[in-house]
């Protein structure tokens, strides 16, 4: 079991209220109403500015030039993917104007202010594991709504942001984002502390579970 | 006016559903679930737990030693609070314990860490309008709540409540945080920022709104 | 070997430089010049300003209310020290105007902020080690200059300093903090962990060092 | 006057110490010891890693995806900067070994340490205005010691480096930062807070000129 594993097995009602949320199994099953999706996909978009920010706090709190370096990769793939979301947005009929303009649900600024809140407080080891329900299980939920591969997905609706998660690229990012988590739970971890760090992890899934839930009561 | 009132004038909608909240009248009212009042007294001393980090952060914000006292006097008087809120919810049956062990609402966790994100990113100003609708708005709640002043609230159900943020010691805490605010404005505001500084108010606000309505939902 | 001595004894030559400077030797004969220790105060002066952010910082940092109580205790103690010190500094005809007046040395900036930018980017591990070399090491500075006891220091010129960190109060300080280390590390330090911190307990020293030499400059 | 001149303007003793300080002119006269420059050239490599957080930071403090990505470009441009650099140091036959294991000097920790702090503790101008002795100096410098060109200095010893900081590459740079201290300084700089900025921009400008100082003597 590597760190991810090990802090899933310990927030296991949690992790399962996030990746099994109702919102997911509709978007695999391509019956969630378009307005849920709206609504999450603009949210979505003023999170990922936050996680930006995030990224950034990385690269400020790393000691080593190498460090900074994967810390400004992070933050430079999180700007490209904004543009991606501007572009699936428009698609949807939202314009960058209605993205800048609406307000941030409470669901989004409680998940993202968490991080960011726990990553300064903490150190780097915190700041990782409350980014990693959102990092590396997008990929989990990503191989999951899509069993067969992206290319079987078809004309299912949501077929585009399933193939965005469950594709190569964004699989290859979680991957290297649980081998950062081994590296910094090797450097940094006690087994003390791992009751502290897997309770930060089953909060951050709670929140990510109130994420989806936002979307899903737009839809209502 | 001063730099409070302009800012609540700036967001008067955030600023009514804030503090005429169905909550807050029907506290006022006496007529509020005890339900409704327990969550929101346990969820409020877990509030008062990440308030008390951010006059520490109000410390640490400091350049000169009159403001870190200051902010110190702040921490001191917020950790005070704590024993006064333990007590509180030792009279209505809840345990130290239950509180230490009850998990951080969604609501909770999103005003308390805008609060303390917006005050890392931005100046002790920023930190400061965003503490204002709960530090400055619960004497103006409480004001309200006892018209005839604090004795006259009889056998209220809530009378010790309403009482303590009616009274002349909070009342003068809120008198200083107006005085405080306006002393950083004359020193750090310039009309333009006003727009940004009464937007992060107005978003403040909210957050406390959605706060009652937690307490409201756990009434029904 | 406890923590605070398994750190003296990785960061051995560093800690000489600090405890066994020339500056500490002089002030512990009484062969001081008196401008080497004025600077000196006046410069200690500025730097407890720092010291006090940097409590508050570990007031932020912390996640019980256990821990913001210990290190707003800590905040108090600093703050309490700035008024002896502005006492003391009177006794050497030095004014608060003038200690107001008088900018940061290198030397105060170079420790304080460093102290400040370990506790910030990582964790409060890293925070009480990087402040561990001032407020243990002023301890065991106190001891080793009144070895028979504050009272046999006489009419030692500098014996009221001495007296200060050879007497009770502050060598209870000082084993509190100890204690503290021990807490920190027995939750958070790995043994890989052990040299990093190693590491910056030694420059820690050596800033140190640099800041006794800042004042025998002055004298000389 | 924008808003770097009048801080220069302000400040101008603190100003001439660093922009005239001997080791400027005798790096620009070509007589400045080997030795002192190799010493200056290795702090400067571990001041960048420094610099790279303080844009990380920059990054960390923006509220809009604009600012993020403007922040993002300036780390990205430092990293690149500490490639030339141990190019640079590589010609001076400093290993890339040599560079990693050296330590920080007091000087090298005083100024970077203090952009930091004064960037985390206070606003992004704030930031900024600490930076910009180093960022907009740099460049006033070399314009200074290559009054002919860069193609100019011939033989010159100290060619390379002068040609860097002289050539358009670099006077770009910083005619982006003047124009982004003059959009900070009109959005939060009220006529008030001038003089706390100018304070911090001399202090800033005193630990640059103690930098020079720190190459110089190693030069002695």
């Amino acid at each position: 079991m590597d760190t991810f594993d090990r802090l899933k097995a310990a927030a296991s009602a949690d992790w399962s209220s996030y990746v099994d949320h109702a919102f997911v199994r509709q978007l695999g099953e391509g019956t969630l109403p378009e307005a849920a999706f709206r609504t999450y996909l603009v949210q979505d978009y003023l999170f990922l500015i936050q996680f930006a920010r995030a990224w950034a706090l990385a690269a400020y709190k790393s000691r080593s030039i190498a460090d900074i370096r994967a810390a400004q990769a992070g933050l430079a793939a999180i700007l490209d993917e904004t543009d991606l979301h501007v572009r699936l947005c428009g698609r949807w009929g939202i314009s960058p104007e209605e993205l800048q303009a609406t307000p941030e649900h409470q669901a989004t600024v409680a998940y993202t202010r968490f991080v960011l809140d726990c990553g300064m407080a903490g150190d780097l080891l915190d700041l990782h594991v409350t980014l990693a329900p959102c990092v590396i299980g997008y990929a989990e939920i990503g191989a999951k709504l899509a069993p067969a591969g992206v290319a079987a997905l078809g004309a299912h609706p949501y077929a585009e942001w399933i193939g965005e998660y469950a594709g190569e690229g964004y699989q290859g990012v979680a991957a290297n984002a649980r081998c950062l988590l081994d590296d910094l739970a090797s450097r940094n971890m006690t087994e003390r502390r791992f009751d502290e760090l897997a309770a930060l992890f089953g909060k951050a899934a709670r929140l990510e579970a109130d994420f989806w839930q936002m979307g899903l009561d737009a839809g209502a």
